[in-house]
């Protein structure tokens, strides 16, 4: 079965936004097996859209398309399908319904021209829109299929993943389950290499690497006949790869870095404060990102300047000036500093130069170290020797001192 | 003149990679007056390939292709394209001395089958790649051009602005001058609508919106026959706009709100502390965020529970069980608590419900108070209902200390 993607709008021509909708949709289907050969890109217009469509049922089985399913006059893609396929557009009556659960604030009349996005091509399967006014909609015709959704990622995304996904799993025969395993600490690359053998053999599960933001998940995605069959042929792999990468692995799916140890500092009745220099707030405002937080991160210092560091965190004035602000001596303070200001269980802090300006022959940029104090136990250093630009080496930084942490507790 | 945009790679139809590339080269062209009716994403793939620049010579003079120029045997954008207009491939000098002196690491042996990456159609015009080991080239054949491109976006975005740009501008006779207007505390559809006869009118300069995180620029590109020609047309644009947006308009081009704050800090010799609470270091990392800031952010607190308020920032501790640590009261303490105690000229500070829990009946999620406290003035304090999950409403609280603080001082 081969499917081409679609993406209809003139602001996409014009480079105004990015078609991150395109890249989802093929991914899911890579993973459900559907081959995608062409992606094309076309206009709010009827004579191109038109030719696109005649091209691609040329080659391929499937047309899905996203965008064009606004209330104005330039919004003609399911118009311009339904011409195609010569089918009337009709008034779909829960369609209807759901857009005018959209005006419901009575200082809001709902224009003339939303109505247009309840008409639908007649005898097509609806997909309503939980997240927006505009329907989406399936045509089947004489082998041709074509699916339309909205162009709004927010609303095309969820719609394909509870709506179109299901209805293509009837036409694959398959039904897909899929588990991320997330690691820090391993390169993309590294990981990749380390299971080579493995991903190439793995066709069902199989086993695809993404590089994140200073870390790396492996997707590991099985396809069955009911989702029982599919989620038994996944746990062997996942088990193979938690031995393999017992070191690396923090969390599955959703989880982050700061959310694990978050719940792991409140399963252990832990509390936390931070001293930062370098990071400036970054590692206090990311582990404040966790909802449940509050119960378990008591006190932050930013310590800029050096003056701060001896009034704030009680860091030796001599030490200062013979060590110098980034130094191992300077980092332990700080982090046994904060932790006994603050009566926490835990203390961390970060000191270095994070450029472009500040650095010295004998401390360059991308000198940074992290200290860890924890009650009853001693202070540990680390020296870092980070590479990239003031953001990317503040953001290592940050990151550095969870995955330590997490070892530490 | 139309032209057409390939993405060539397989990685594109699997869904890996989102393509940047695209959308930046169709920016580009649209301000240049290059109109593209269609953008095509293939796989690499001779075959497949083929057909689509068949395709797109029916219905464009120019085919921009970015991607498929690595040294594996898969990559075969150049060969492909070689093939359709009868070309040999035959091996650049230039392009080989570049691609050696990207191996001159005594350690790292040139692999053979980079040599692949200089061999290019004969009589093209060469761009050498200045970022990577990969030569683009063009095409010219019988009122046909071929602009292949590396795809990696750090090597094909400047090699398309320092050398593709100008020999577009050569068939188009024209020289793009542009400038950005970036403004806050306005959102994009009230901006627009301020000048929507404005934005219509004008065609040379053109002024096109941008929506961005909490803010908006305004892009005004002239074209002339000169570089002269076009800023001198692009000045009664932009004065203009200067006019109509005085209040909004913080800066230009690569200013960020932050970028201009610190540098008016270090204009007025201007130091400044923060103690934040809902924002939990995030106010003080955009800050330290920008390179030259040593010499104005001093000190900085993360008080997240109220005992750190109390001691940190010297909060009444009456006030805080009275009016509670959401509130006017509690805000402009804590701005003037920093302030006094890192004897900055400024202190600043946040304080509010970021949600998804803590909400009470008189404190809903979105309830945020900011206080600004300056030596010598009375300390203000506002009062904010944002909108959006946790991350949202702490990113909006900090743009508006921003905002706040450029028009206080």
């Amino acid at each position: 079965m081969k499917a081409e993607i679609f993406s209809v709008g003139t602001e996409i021509l014009l480079g105004e936004i990015l078609d991150s909708n395109a890249k989802y949709i093929a991914g899911e289907l890579a993973n459900m097996g559907i081959d995608v050969f062409y992606k094309t890109s076309v206009g709010d217009n009827e004579e191109r859209l038109l030719d696109a469509i005649n091209i691609a049922y040329k080659r391929a089985d499937i047309i899905i398309s996203t965008g064009g399913l606004g209330p104005t006059d330039d919004d003609l893609t399911k118009e311009t399908f339904a011409k195609y396929f010569n089918k009337k557009l009709v008034t779909h009556k829960e369609s209807l319904e759901n857009l005018r659960a959209y005006f419901v604030d009575p200082d809001t009349e709902m224009p003339l021209s939303n109505l247009k996005q309840a008409e639908l091509p007649e005898g097509c399967t609806v997909f309503l829109n939980d997240n927006g006014t505009a329907s989406g909609c399936m045509i089947e015709d004489n082998g041709k299929i074509a699916i339309i959704l909205p162009g709004p990622p927010k609303e095309c995304v969820p719609m394909f993943d509870k709506k179109v996904k299901p209805v293509l799993e009837k036409f694959t025969n398959k039904v897909l389950v899929s588990k991320s395993l997330n690691l820090c600490g391993i390169g993309e690359s590294d990981a990749s290499e380390q299971i080579k053998e493995l991903m190439l053999q793995s066709k069902n599960p199989t086993i695809a690497p993404y590089a994140g933001n200073n870390e790396m998940r492996f997707r590991i995605t099985a396809s069955g006949k009911t989702k029982e069959e599919a989620t038994n042929l996944l746990k062997p792999t996942v088990d193979k790869l938690y031995t393999i990468f017992k070191d690396y692995i923090y969390g599955e799916d959703q989880d982050t870095l700061e959310s694990v140890l978050v719940d792991k500092l409140l399963k252990n009745n832990m509390t936390i404060s931070t001293a930062e220099s370098c990071t400036g707030g970054l590692l206090a405002s990311t582990i404040i990102n966790v909802p449940s937080v509050s119960k378990v991160f008591l006190n932050g210092v930013i310590s800029y300047s050096n003056e701060s560091k001896i009034y704030e965190l009680n860091v030796n004035k001599d030490d200062l000036e013979k060590y110098g602000a980034v130094s191992e001596q300077v980092a332990i303070q700080m982090a046994d500093g904060i932790r006994k200001k603050s009566k926490s269980t835990i203390g961390i802090s970060t000191t270095g130069i994070a450029g472009p300006t500040g650095e010295t022959p004998e401390k360059p940029v991308g000198l940074v170290y992290i200290a860890i104090s924890i009650e009853g136990k001693e202070t540990i250093c680390k020296k870092l020797m980070l590479k990239g630009d003031r953001q990317k080496i503040r953001e290592k930084t940050v990151h550095i001192c969870f995955s330590n942490l997490l070892k530490s507790i």
